[in-house]
């Protein structure tokens, strides 16, 4: 078997064998195909696609590359609910304690973010001491102890893909929806929950900018589960405004534990509840999504629910005061309000430039190596749908050096778009899949 | 300017400034751009082809990536031609004394053999003592002296190409006819010859398989050309059957010579005298084609062109007394007559296999680190159009070692068709473009 027959074949749209796709696969992660031929065969795939045989295979080679997490031992129904990224994404933080509260566990690998979006490690590690399990064994801990299960990903889980996501990212081969499921569900199946959620983001703000491509992604991940017989739910949630209002790692925390408390945002809470409505229909515990999102909006703001978040922060190290109390949260020292030039209605806000705003201040990472200031970030005042009047505040910049708090402050005001007419608040959810 | 960005631009079909081609090459020269970044815009390439701008920009930065040859000091008219590459062909051994008969001086740089397709270079050097011109004062002493100008390509000229091509064969990236153009096109901009004709191969034993990959291949060498001031003329010729009747080197080179003695193959003579005629018109000195063939042929066979080619042998160190006597030359010891297992017409000889037959003898390099045996290879006694018995010869086998005669007589005989009904006898020149 020669690489350069198979980059052929792909190139000229010949359906690839199992046993190619291995070979291609197993000997790149042993490094004896060079990345120069793997970089032509992933563009071949942008350009070609994969059928689905192909993709299960893909998909195989790339889970089964390294460890493999169960959770024997937990007899706690175990939710992996996983998005693809979006800015102010803080659903983890607020889903994971309301899930346990109805005895559902989380069982989930979290990344770090990169670029515009944000990282639910970062968001946590906001908090002082906190740090995730390292290994199996505390992970299960945490989750027998807390039904919460989250922790980072480590380079022994699907190392296949952090190696072709490095080609793809220098090559111009991330969007590819192939390479994108694969590369998701790969992760998702590496680790054994007893049902998958994807939040599929869609907007200027995510990675897919428009449904019918998020549709395709959404498919082509259900048909990857499904082949290796998980359980498994889409949501499409809107990603063309940020969720919420914070954008920005402690921010973000403090939002999520408000919105526990009943006076979240509405379009995050309503994320939150429709993700866990779906949870307790997979868990079979209702008959009807309505039936679920009931039941979690009416759970999601007691004290049990803030109670098991503070129990696996304690678990995980953090300071647990920090519920009840911010100030215990770095927070930048120093606020901006980026002020309204004009009077209307707020037409659109470009998430994906709120999100740039946050990184550049240092909320997030341009590359991976750059260290992150939680405290930094901007609260959006004002969401699509609402007036504004000329000299209001748009949105508040939280900061701690001067440096580049002009050009996010630019950043954010071009963002927005104030229009003279009404406009209609977007829906959260666009769609639910399975 | 990113790679990365230059990458996404070609996958995207947006077109990439002169800039951006020249930074994207020179810093792929220089080692500052990895090989996993250059294959993927090679593959992005091949699907999305390059606009004129882009393709001229890419030949210019090819071209002067190594040293220009001038002929500075040389008072002829010269004529780089040039071959695509084909099973058969010796043209260059024919054409150039040919050409020096009429004034024209021969200037190109030549290649070796590799795959199925053979090179100029190994033909000459079946003949004792010959060795061609190292440098560019050798080339245009030998120039001066004999009208002959033909040299071995060297690292110094168009470096480029050669890391290029080396990378595109094992990236599935090779059949792409922008990167085949300005390949060649930067190879001939790179020795100035006052006329460059391209012979392009087209059919089975041809790189280009059919006539309008042909077509396209010559109108873009065609717009590179003219971009650059060149004179240029294209024959398409036929490559359904090979060239003549000898296929390995020395075989050749005798073939070669008896076509100068009046005693050729009819296809081969033809194509060596549509060649000349090009050659005569380009220098002006014909006012039409069919007068140049003319004169062509009335010269062919006069002792003054067996002269010259005698004076280049010399020239280069050969013992040129192989001109009148062949047994000087190295010829396979053996023979085998690949026999006819039936009778009637020859309607198809597959030339990639008579090439593949050849090099399996050892005529040929599968790799280019293969030594090849000048001796052996085959002389097909059956053309398309001639008639055969059952038992009679169909082409004669000339070996050293018996290892691989019996594979190469079953491919021979399997490149072979034979039908009962009449067939025609194909044209060699297909079509003359300038």
């Amino acid at each position: 078997m020669r690489v350069v027959d198979i980059i052929q074949k792909k190139r000229d749209k010949q359906p690839l064998s199992d046993a190619e796709i291995r070979f291609l696969l197993e000997n790149y992660l042993s490094g004896d195909v060079p990345d120069y031929q793997l970089s032509a065969f992933l563009m071949a795939v942008y350009f070609n696609g994969m059928n689905d045989e192909e993709l299960f295979e893909f998909t195989d080679v790339m889970m089964n590359s390294g460890d493999l997490i169960d959770f024997a031992g937990i007899n706690r129904f175990l939710i992996d609910k996983h998005s693809t990224g979006g800015v102010g994404d803080k659903t983890s933080i607020a889903l994971a304690p309301l899930l346990s509260a109805f005895g559902i566990g989380t069982a989930k690998l979290s990344g770090k973010g990169l670029g515009h979006t944000g990282g639910t490690i970062d968001k946590f590690e906001s908090i002082a001491g906190f740090s995730f399990p390292q290994t199996r064994e505390e992970l299960v801990n945490v989750v027998n102890s807390t039904g919460i299960g989250i922790m980072g990903y480590s380079d022994s889980i699907v190392p296949l893909d952090k190696q072709l996501y490095a080609l793809r990212d220098v090559t111009g081969t991330v969007p590819s929806i192939p390479l994108i499921a694969s590369s998701i569900m790969s992760k998702k199946l590496a680790v054994h929950a007893d049902g998958i959620i994807l939040d599929v983001k869609v907007g200027n703000g995510a990675f897919m900018k428009d449904i019918d491509q998020a549709k395709k992604l959404a498919d082509t991940m259900l048909r990857i589960g499904k082949r290796f017989d998980r359980n498994i739910m889409v949501v499409l949630s809107n990603m063309d405004q940020p969720l919420g209002n914070a954008v920005g790692n402690s921010l973000e925390v403090i939002e999520a534990i408000e919105t526990l408390k009943g006076l979240g945002p509405e379009d995050f809470t309503e994320l939150v509840v429709t993700l866990a409505g779906i949870a307790l229909l997979m868990k079979k515990d209702v008959k009807t999504l309505e039936e679920g999102i009931e039941k979690a909006n009416d759970m999601i703001n007691s004290d049990v629910v803030l109670d098991n978040l503070k129990a696996f922060i304690k678990a995980c190290g953090g300071d647990e005061k920090i519920v009840n109390d911010y100030t215990r949260l770095p927070i930048g020292r120093e606020t901006r309000e980026v002020v309204s030039m004009k009077e209307g209605y707020i037409h659109r806000i470009m998430a994906e430039d709120i999100g740039k705003a946050a990184m550049i201040l240092g909320a997030g990472r341009a590359t991976k190596d750059d260290v992150i200031d939680h405290g930094v970030g901007v609260v959006l005042r004002k969401k699509v749908g609402d007036t504004v009047q000329t000299g209001e505040s748009l949105a508040t910049i939280y900061y701690n050096d001067m440096e580049h708090v002009d050009s996010a402050n630019k950043m954010i005001l071009g963002a927005y778009k104030v229009e003279p007419h009404e406009t209609s608040t977007p829906l959260v959810i666009k769609e639910i899949l399975k």
